[in-house]
This record gives structure tokens, C-alpha cells and sequence, in this order.
């Protein structure tokens, strides 16, 4: 089935008003979460709706948090999410980090006792309007296995950096610091097809190709998987530490879990779970004027480099820019599940799809 | 050969004293230089001692740059090298991001018209006696191909991100952006071994396992490779973009190279090549202390994971705190071909070595 993108958005808000978020967060939370359909990442987006709805009702999401700095400098500051959506979190603590850019430079957030944010890049990305590069990370329930490791340790942790241009479209990489997000895995269940080497290893910690074996006590690998895994296991170790151990938020293996029928962990060492957020004035180090001009230069160089034949160097964010406008004029397409799920919570609230 | 520490210091210290460095940059270039033979980064160390007299006498390095800040916010500074040895320039670039983070709690440096800057580890590492955590990068002379491009436009552009810790050891990162960094292509060259897939691709852009892929007309594949090298891209882009178009630096095609037999670009978009630093205060977070205790159980906790048979998991900067142990007490093994090419240097200017 394909939806129109504000039909989807009107029933996606109308649930978030139901589970008791005020307007205000109900529109910025469906704003957040359906960035990620618009922009491809389907396994981020509304197929997620009901996911946070069960966490709501299990007690495990504040549908209406007093979104808070606890501590700050001229630079920095910590966030308390309060229990709330990182969906509406998210976007609350990168405006913190962009008003002390516009004072100081740049802006640096931490954020703990907040919850799935969606894709990172949709928070990066609240930086370019303001001529700030974006920098957003999270932490996320353990899937993933150090190098060497039988056990789950990290999230798929997602780095995002968005980059102004000038009359380029902007740079944005949004990725997960693994060799595939665990949404890939998923969508390869549901078509019962085996995964590529190097994505996944077995409970014994050996590598495997079955699409299933995350789920029967495997874990994913992180980036660099198949040649050699200790640049992505370093990289989700950093976005932990950034998100969690300078928040105060729970890292490592005690970042509580997505899904609702999973219990958080016994003894938490933080709150619920954690971001990182940047915003730097790139005219904090040149005029604006001439950084996106060479921006412009960068990604024209590169679009236009020889490419193997048959295909086209990409810009980072190319792929899913093109996505979005796509689906934003001919709607989101949607599996016949997450049709299913949605109608399923719709039903719950008196709400129609 | 195995040369004491102590006496590869003083006879790097006087080969850059002869070059013309005032002694006190003389010996900040040593210790950075060294650095890399300390921590087993055997290809950036005391091997381009060479290399790095040869750009001098071509002309391309200044050996007694006046380094200075040519823009600055509170947290935020542009630093020019004035074409000065990066292990120099580094390090200074470095402290003025340390006392940003002093005042307002994080500080970001930019920086152009510098030369290679040794390992990004050790320009991170100066964070962590301020309790701060250290972020370096740098650019470098394109070697690598962008994800379906047959042109090399990036170097291997490393990544170092170091974090401090209470009892444990500190966490230090440093990784090139590629699968694999050129200097290993170099000690597989020197072997004549064959080179693992991912690593590189030829002319064509096709995969090779040809350690003279390179050199013969291919490129190095960014981080990811066999399985996917777009994330990789990505890193090595972002560290392109703030080394050296946020500075004002040469970036992608236009990087100069690092050896003296090849000229840089005619009609360069910048100066030199660029590097990035960031230093954050941790108590611009939470209390250096809390921050310390829990970095403790994070390492002890991922040190302590059930590992693969025969494996144990390791901490991102383990292996090099251990060689450098070593090597501080045991000396600093060096290859038959790095002796003769530094006794070729020494007779130069009449140093022993």
C-alpha cells in the first residue's frame, strides 16, 4: 500500500495525541519519525509507530516530559529527556546545542533519560538552515559484538554529519557504525533471503549468513565486518561514550531495549539512553559565503569523478535527497505488516488510517 | 636493527635542528615523530624521517613557520601553519584548542597550510592530561577512490578520538578511514605478499589483492570495502571537508603529496594540506571524576566480554600502549631499508646515527 505523506502524517499525529503527547510534541515527534520514510530508511520510520506506542504502554515512555539542561557551559550542555520520546528529545536538545553555536561558535549536547530518536540525520540536519554544520549520534539497545566478542555490547550507533553547501544540495552522511543496520536484517527475514558475509556472526561468534542469527543469540558486526571489524566496534564504542558516559545515560550492554516484551536491565547504570549532538557556525572559521562555495567545488569535484562502468559516484545524501522528493509528491509505500501493525494501534486509539 | 629509544631521539631531534627548526620545535616534531615507532605505527614514523627532509629540500616545507590564529570565536579557531612541518604545527593547533575548552568548555581548530602531521593518536592524546577528551584528523594526499569512482580523491584521512579514564588505561582510537592504511601496502610490497580483498582496487576499478595495485595506477578503498565501502567514503569525506574546507586547506584531488618527486596540483583551492582538532572538557559535562569512574566500568566491562575461542576482547589503544611499553624499554625495531635511508639523511648534515 502507498500513503500519501500527510495523510500519514495526520495519523501518526493523531496517535502520538493519543498516548497523551501535547500538539506541540505530537507534531515534532511525527515530523522526526516520518523523516525516515520520507527519506528511504523505512525500517526507522512509521513502521516503528507501534513499537513506541507498546513502550508507552509498558510504562517505559513519558509521553509528556519536561525536556531539560541540567548542566551547561558557554558550549556544552547536558539534556534530561525525562523519560520522553527521543523523536521529540532529539529535536529539543539540538536547538540547545545550535543557540550556543550562534553565541560561541559551536554547541555541544549530551542527552540522557531519552529513547529512540529516529535517524540521526534528521537531527543533523536541523543544523543546515542555520549555516552549522550537524552532528548527531545515539546510542541504542546492544546488537552488536565488539571485535572478538560472543556478546552484545553496542547499539548500531549511528553517526550523521550534515554539511551546508551552496548551490549544491547539502552534504549528509547518516549511518550506523555497523556493516548493515539491523533493519536490513529484518527486511531480509521477512523475505526469507540469507544475509551477505559480514554482516552477522553466529552465538559461537562465527561468522554466518542466516538472516535469523542475530535473533538466536548472534549479534551483528560492526563496520569492517568481513576485513576486519576494530574500526566500526571503534567508532560505536565512541558514539557510546559521547551519548551515554558523558551524559550519565545507560551504555554498553545496559541501554535499555526497543522492544517492549524485552525488560531493561536489573541495575542501570544511567538513565534510559543517550545522544550526542553538534552544531558548529561555519562561520566560526570563514565566511559562509566562501565555505559553501568550496562545498560546491567538493561536490562537483567528486560527483563528477570517472566512475566504474556502469555507475555514478554519489554524494553522500544523494540517494535518499532523491527519495524524498520522490515520495514526498507520490507517497510512502508502506509493507503489507506495517499496514497491518498501524491499523492494529489505529484501532486501539479510534483512529483511522 | 634495534635502536634504543633515547638514541633515535637525539639523532631525529638533530637531523631537524640541521634542517633549520629552532630547537624547541625540533624537539616537539621528535616526540611526535616518535610516537608512531612508540605505539607500532612503524609506516609513520622515524621511516618518513626521510621523506620529510626531501620536502624541505624541495622546498615545500618551512622549518621555522611562525604559527598563528588567523580567526577566532570562543570556542572555535582557524590556525595557519605557514607551510610548517605538521608535527609541529599539530601539536600548537592542538593546545589552542585546549585552552578554548578551558574557557567555554570545547574547543575546535582548524587548520590549513600544513604538511603531514604523523599519527592523529598522539595530536589526541595531548587532551587527556586536561581530563579532556582529544579528536585529531587530518587530511592527506589522494590515494583513495570514493565509493564506484576509478579516480583516487581522498587519503586515508585517520580519525582519532581519545578518552580518559580513572584507573583503567585511556581509550584511544586512531584509525585511517580505509580498510586498510597505505603503509601496509608498503610492508606488503616490501615482502612481496599479496594484499587481502577489500583493500584496494586497480586502475579499472576493479578489486585486486596486487600490493603494486596502487602505485600502478589503483586506489585504496575506503573503510567497508568488500562489503560496501559508502561508509567509509563518508568518514574520509567528513574529514576532508573539516580539515581543510573549513580551514582554507587544499582538499580531495588537490591535496599535495607527501613525496618530494611528485609536484602538488597547479592550480591548488587552498594551502597545504589541512587537520581538525577538538578538545571538550568532561566536567563541561559531569564531574571529571563521576565521567572517570564510569569510563572504568565501560572498559572493564567490554575487556571482560565472553570472546571468540583463542581471542579476548580488546580496548581500542590496548595493542599500542602495550608495544610502547615495550619499545620504551626494549628499543625500536627498524628495517634494513629505514637504516640506510636514515644513515643516507645523517651523512647529509654529518649526524651519526
Amino acid at each position: 500500500m502507498t500513503l500519501p505523506y500527510a495523510q500519514l502524517f495526520t495519523f501518526t499525529e493523531q496517535i502520538f495525541q493519543a498516548i497523551g503527547c501535547p500538539d506541540a510534541d505530537a507534531t515534532l515527534a511525527t515530523e522526526t519519525l516520518l523523516a525516515a520514510d520520507l527519506r528511504g530508511i523505512d525500517s526507522h520510520g512509521v513502521a516503528r509507530l507501534g513499537g513506541y506506542v507498546r513502550l508507552w504502554e509498558a510504562g517505559r515512555i513519558n509521553a509528556a516530559p519536561r525536556v531539560g539542561v541540567t548542566y551547561e557551559t558557554p558550549s556544552t550542555a547536558v539534556v534530561d529527556g525525562d523519560g520522553g520520546l527521543g523523536l521529540v528529545v532529539g529535536p529539543k536538545a539540538m536547538r540547545v546545542a545550535i543557540e550556543k553555536a550562534q553565541l560561541v561558535g559551536t554547541g555541544w549536547v549530551s542527552v540522557r533519560n531519552s529513547n529512540h530518536f529516529g535517524i540521526a540525520g534528521y537531527h543533523a540536519m536541523l543544523a543546515l538552515a542555520h549555516d552549522m554544520i550537524g552532528i548527531a549520534m545515539t546510542n541504542a539497545s546492544p546488537l552488536v559484538a565488539p571485535t572478538f566478542s560472543r556478546e552484545r555490547l553496542l547499539g548500531t550507533n549511528p553517526i550523521a554529519v550534515a554539511v551546508p553547501a551552496g548551490e549544491q544540495p547539502d552534504f549528509v552522511a547518516d549511518m550506523a557504525t555497523t556493516t548493515a543496520a539491523n533493519g536490513k536484517l529484518e527486511i531480509a527475514q521477512r523475505k526469507s533471503l540469507p544475509i551477505p558475509a559480514g554482516w552477522a556472526q553466529d552465538a559461537a561468534g562465527q561468522p554466518s549468513t542466516d538472516a535469523h542469527a542475530v535473533k538466536n543469540g548472534g549479534a551483528l558486526l560492526p563496520l569492517g565486518g568481513a576485513t576486519g571489524s576494530h574500526k566500526g566496534y571503534a567508532l560505536g564504542s565512541i558514539v557510546d561514550i559521547l551519548s551515554a558516559v558523558l551524559s550519565g545515560a545507560n551504555y554498553g550492554p545496559w541501554v535499555p531495549p526497543f522492544v517492549a516484551f524485552l525488560q531493561p536491565a536489573a541495575n542501570p547504570v544511567g538513565q534510559g539512553l543517550g545522544h550526542f549532538f553538534g552544531a558548529m557556525r561555519v562561520d566560526a572559521f570563514r565566511p559562509a559565503d566562501e565555505f559553501k562555495a568550496h562545498m560546491d567545488n567538493w561536490i562537483s569535484t567528486f560527483r563528477a569523478a570517472p566512475a566504474v562502468e556502469g555507475k555514478q559516484v554519489l554524494i553522500p545524501g544523494d540517494p535518499e535527497r532523491e527519495t524524498a522528493a520522490q515520495r514526498l509528491l507520490g507517497g510512502i509505500p508502506l509493507l503489507e505488516a506495517v499496514v497491518q501493525d498501524l491499523e492494529g494501534v489505529g484501532k486501539r486509539f479510534g483512529v483511522k488510517l
